[in-house]
């Protein structure tokens, strides 16, 4: 028995480098790496999230390139990467989609650069993931991270990824990958 | 004890989708992401090699604008991961570099997405890195991989990145991530 593990790339409400709230721009980079990475670790699909009307045609435009357009012809593998992708206006909007999948709302899971005195270990989110059969749904901040209305609303907020060094600035595409390789990774 | 551990990003030799020998471009968001996880990792300098002397100017137009331009002003952060970075023509000439820093020659890591007769494990490499104080330089192909002669040629092929799909197209970005935090990662 292992969860159901859907993720979500935040694009409001985040903060910028000044600490206000905004809605960040959507990147194209940021589509094919979680729409590729997502794939690899069986997340069965992958939300990304604004509520900017303009960001999410533009999200729609790659995905239906990648899925239905010449994109399809020239690189299979992203085709299937993309299937898994959905945008997406808000947070609950991905919860009502979790929630009709499977008759339960999943549980919220925040990530964040900073310790925070909830700090969820990876070992202890990984050995629930195993013992149940419900949803999870891990949020990705985008910009300066997730503001905390969304940590405090969160059921967890995942420790901070720490190397050897007290930097903490990885790139979210990093981040998401590091953090799906240590719930769901086979490391040999 | 543990080993200094070099990373490079292999734009020649490598193959490209049709499986012919090519030397792909530098891509912008290689250079943020490997600069950004290469220092949260440690990792005392990163390498980008390709032997395109106009590539190498645009990835030292970049590296600079971090460092010194306007971009150092706007984000010391990214200044801090950039300064590890350094444009190199070939593999030889880091190896180079890394001997005259060390007085040894590193050992030679190669990693693909496939699965090869001599492919180490995670957790071998991990243990003989935390054995010896002899350096290291792990070397990731872009484009479909590097070309076979660089993993004959390596003394270590490193497993492939697995999750629980069969599906094998991380984004060379996402596999920096993971191979760093395998080996150099503290999970709490």
């Amino acid at each position: 028995m292992t969860a159901p593990i859907y993720i979500a790339l935040i694009h409001y409400p985040v903060r910028n480098k000044e600490g206000k709230i905004v809605t960040t721009s959507v990147t194209n980079f940021d589509l094919h790496d979680l729409a590729r990475t997502a794939r690899t670790y069986g997340i069965p699909r992958h939300f990304i999230v604004t509520p900017n009307p303009s960001q999410q045609d533009m999200a729609r435009y790659i995905k239906n390139y990648w899925i239905e357009g010449k994109g399809a012809a020239h690189n299979p593998d992203r085709r299937l990467a993309f299937e898994g992708q959905e945008i997406t206006a808000t947070i609950e909007e991905c919860r009502l989609t979790i929630q009709k999948l499977h008759g339960n709302s999943p549980r919220l899971v925040a990530t964040t650069a900073q310790l925070t005195n909830k700090s969820t270990d990876f070992k202890d989110l990984k050995g629930w993931i195993q013992k149940t059969d419900k949803p999870f749904l891990i949020l990705f901040g985008t910009g300066w991270g997730l503001e905390e209305a969304v940590l405090n609303g969160a059921d967890f907020v995942l420790a901070p990824i720490c190397g050897p060094s007290d930097y903490n600035h990885l790139p979210v595409r990093a981040a998401v990958a590091i953090v799906l390789d240590r719930l769901l990774g086979q490391p040999s």
